[in-house]
């Protein structure tokens, strides 16, 4: 079969061929339908600082993969062949501390799919019996594959506003493709408006199709003052840091309204200096790591929202290509004129 | 009758005579049986900058203040003449998005007793009638005007820990007299163990009388290791910040276990650098500003603690003085050889 | 002026000429925009056994009421003369124990507009400040008179779902006006869909003009097996019940999914027998009793969904009469072919 | 190896010999090195009907169990030989919807130990792996087994509370054991006072062992009149319900002060009967359902109460007989005369 794989600890990848792997007891084998470019996948092709560090070569990458069960290893007794399946790329222990909590997504011994052992950017891949969740067939592949970070999107949301979207006002700081979808979850969710917070146009104009009641671009706009003018000046209930940029991090806590909520689920790359005296403490304002997703409670949610249609992702995803477009795929990515990049190995 | 008044914007204080006040419609006059010294009361003393923007002169100052109704305004239906009452010093409007939210202590117009309008240091003082917490009369008067630092305790133990102290491990950072409150309640309140750092030896001393566990000189231990060693090098679930130190805040994230929530109640005068990424984003980490105290339910619990005994807060008060020995009372507040000091205006 | 009074404990009311009451201290005075009927006051009018236990006579009643303050008595200190403003129509004393907790609602001391002492049906009311909401100049009379019945439905929405209705199906049981607010709001707040159950044909048409997905006729239908047949034979994370008859409240247990919860706000008139074994504990269903609404949390809520248009109440409005219409109103009321009636004294 | 098995369906039941059986893949053996008897024991040993349509035989009984693993099967990756553990009885199949939703303790596939598959009254016995809780190898064995009852108890006090135990009266009615242990936990927890209603004398004298501040004679004292005297006419906010008896669970509900919550443990026979409009809607309280415990965040609660100390359950532990000894056992479990009855195989 095919596989884009990291050879060796340098930018770049190959399209190799390589055996089908067989499943493990425990494991199923998916021919891949599916799988969407992360950003993650970018520093990996770029192998930025992050990805020498933490990876070993040669390694299949690609975590967010949808596709069909063909093969079921031993001791597999739910999942069926034929199922249609969305991959949670988080594999858990089940035994550490965390685990034993229900926070499987923080799992001490988290082994992450195409980071730590071969992914999805191939014909076919093996992941845990228990890491497959089923779709309904009717979703197409795109979407199917995107389900990983629509519930980075989800998770967001929801714990990050520990519960109060509806009525509440909520910005959403970076309109990648995950702040994009937490604009549609928002909105479905029932908030009272939602604010879009991008300087990428583009970007802008899909938020608007996800549902952005406001959107405002930084370039031209002092996002702090928009939202102040958005909420008769009393700021946001709700606002969720998706950047990961410091300085956005900082504003982030000057539109909350007092007794507000703020999600952190950008990477901020270095140390985030902060008001905490007038931003977060006098104003009783309250905030929430984020990470990830919950597994499977987020998955439950996200399957209503994309089963249902009650949030479309469609308006998120630019571009497919080929598993032999991925050279041109990672250079839309970085071009910035993209949403969610797919990659459809049956395309060629 | 006798005021401790801030007669202009410069530092010290005078004992002068005044006419008793009378209580307006809606209003009841106090004959102050005791009034505590609070780190504002120091600010005020020294007049820090803080003092200086925020405060106008001449002003009486003290707001943790206990005593007898001897007087009722117009419009006072509920509290009676020879009641025995603690003060809330926060003066709610009702009336703005926060208190209607049920969130008076961080009303929008928030005035407070002591620092917007003439306070306890005195022989008498008026409060409005709802500030006015009846308290049992065989609570000595010194534990009575502590209910105002108290209630910051309790509330920054169950706001600050989201409602999880049982069974979790709890750090309180800095052991002025709210942080050993903080200890007493964490412990009552069911904590696995606490955790009380504190570079002041005489503090860490009524630490251990509040029932911490442990106890850190940050002089001679580090923190972060401390707190990893006595958690099996999980860290804390809960932490509470109570010191104001950037630096200390900053140690905090690094104690937190996955999944951990972190309050901040302490004031840092300048901005806090945090590594966001490592220390609460992959933790999926809370942080709780708190400030104050919710009015009234903070009140129903710190009851229940120094009516039925449950927390003995008095090894936290080491001094009592007359109004007039106001000076030497600000003096050993500032040594630091002190825990609460209090003044008791009939002990002359 | 005009007042619609129980002069005599006896059924029917009579429409008389008063004097314009007086505001006292704290209070304002309206002058009565419109003025909705509940279900209590057809008690009232009726003179059944609740109300002649309850009350006294002489007194207005109506307790739905929105209105512009035309005078206003000596310490009152926020509502201006001439504000447009909805009656909270439960005076609560703020005293209490549940006060103190934040759940005025549920006051120990509790005394009711149009029950306790006189209300709306009337050219002019008096209320406490404290009481009067203002709402948005635009909204018409007869929306700004359902703040209440509104604001009960927006309350058991969110206290009976314990926030969990995004994503989640809820049904309710019962859809007089109140509960087919409830529909709305489910809906804005986010639910997957929404069943609504009721006999009334009339009634069940305005649920789908509110936004039910399912409505179910219990005479043709049986609500279990329709709520199971929605659900994949799951049954429903969430079931307000809202008629306050006891087998349909035995109905509600049997719809709940694994984990689900249940709001009862409907008032049965006698004991209710529950299989508390099989619907309750091996589910580990969640019961929350509901009444009147968070003061004032709710009406932040509800002012977000009456302002925004995000519910559009008006299709339960069915009928509108002048002040001397009151007998028609209170018959078509009665008849069942009727959603929301309303009196509106400037009509005639 | 010797085991206790009912052979026939009907009451009664035979130690006999069988052979030792293997684990399978994701399994491991145990030495039993205690295993209590739980209520559901009785009921099989006596036939009642609930095990006469639930249960086919034959088949060993007991699933509070504790012991050391001896064997492993294949697939088991975590737990060693020679490690001493706790076994979580409820097996779950990690994919129905409930268990996705994290509360595997309601699986929809749950299989219970002793009552689907062979138990623990036996020399060995053979459990998943990922039911094995390590417990501290200083506990002793009959401490170990009892981690079934005792986590009921802990997950009633926490999920029957919403959290609300530190400073709150909670009511335990009926202290069989794992009332007795909610005694305790309850004490730990934060509670302001433990009230236990049981009507046997020799279980009111461990109830006060445990740390009730209060025990009520239900046959002498009227449960709910006696709540009322412990806390000044207001009620509890926290009623546990570990009896079962509809008329109990009844009483229950009208000990419950305004916003109170009440949890249900105990099973009723049959359907029971409440005024819900008075004792549950007007006071807006709050009725959960418990069951099992939760897996596995209750069993970190309940290693931080044994493994600390900070509950002791030892006085609950009235009797221990060998495996031999289990017809004596069954009696004084019948007789009243017992806390908890505990079989040692080893004692022989």
């Amino acid at each position: 079969m095919r596989a884009l794989r990291k050879l060796r600890p340098e930018p770049g990848a190959a399209l190799v061929e390589v055996p089908v792997p067989a499943p493990g007891p425990g494991e199923v084998l998916l021919k891949v339908a599916a799988a969407s470019i992360c950003g993650t996948d970018q520093h990996i092709y770029q192998w930025n600082e992050w990805a020498a560090q933490r990876m070993r070569t040669p390694i299949t990458f690609g975590h967010e993969v949808a596709g069909h069960v063909v093969a079921t290893g031993p001791e597999v007794h739910h999942v069926k062949e034929g199922a249609f399946v969305s991959a949670e790329g988080h594999v858990f222990c089940g035994f550490c501390i965390q685990c034993r909590k229900g926070r499987m997504h923080i799992c001490e011994n988290l082994r992450i799919l195409g980071v730590d052992f071969d992914g999805g950017f191939a014909d076919y891949v093996v992941i845990p019996e228990r890491n497959a969740w089923e779709v309904d067939p009717r979703i197409p592949p795109d979407v199917a594959s995107i389900h990983d970070p629509f519930g980075n999107a989800v998770h967001t949301v929801f714990k990050g506003s520990d519960g109060d979207v509806p009525t509440s006002t909520v910005v959403v700081l970076g309109c990648g493709p995950i702040g994009l979808f937490a604009v549609g979850v928002a909105r479905a969710a029932g908030a009272r408006q939602v604010i879009a917070v991008e300087p990428n146009e583009l970007r802008r104009g899909i938020a608007k199709q996800m549902g952005a009641d406001v959107v405002v671009d930084p370039g031209s706009q002092d996002p702090v003052a928009a939202v102040r003018e958005a909420t008769d000046g009393h700021g946001a209930e709700v606002v969720l840091e998706i950047s990961g940029v410091p300085a956005v991090v900082e504003q982030g806590t000057r539109m909350l309204a007092g007794g507000g909520r703020m999600a952190l689920l950008g990477l901020p790359p270095g140390p985030v200096s902060l008001d905490l005296t007038g931003q977060v403490i006098f104003k009783e304002a309250r905030i929430f790591g984020v990470t990830g997703r919950e597994i499977f409670s987020t998955w439950m949610q996200m399957s209503v929202y994309l089963a249902t249609g009650m949030v479309d992702p469609t308006p998120v995803i630019t571009h497919r290509f080929g598993l032999d477009g991925f050279e041109e795929a990672f250079e839309v990515m970085s071009s910035g004129r993209s949403g969610k990049v797919i990659l459809l190995p049956k395309r060629e």
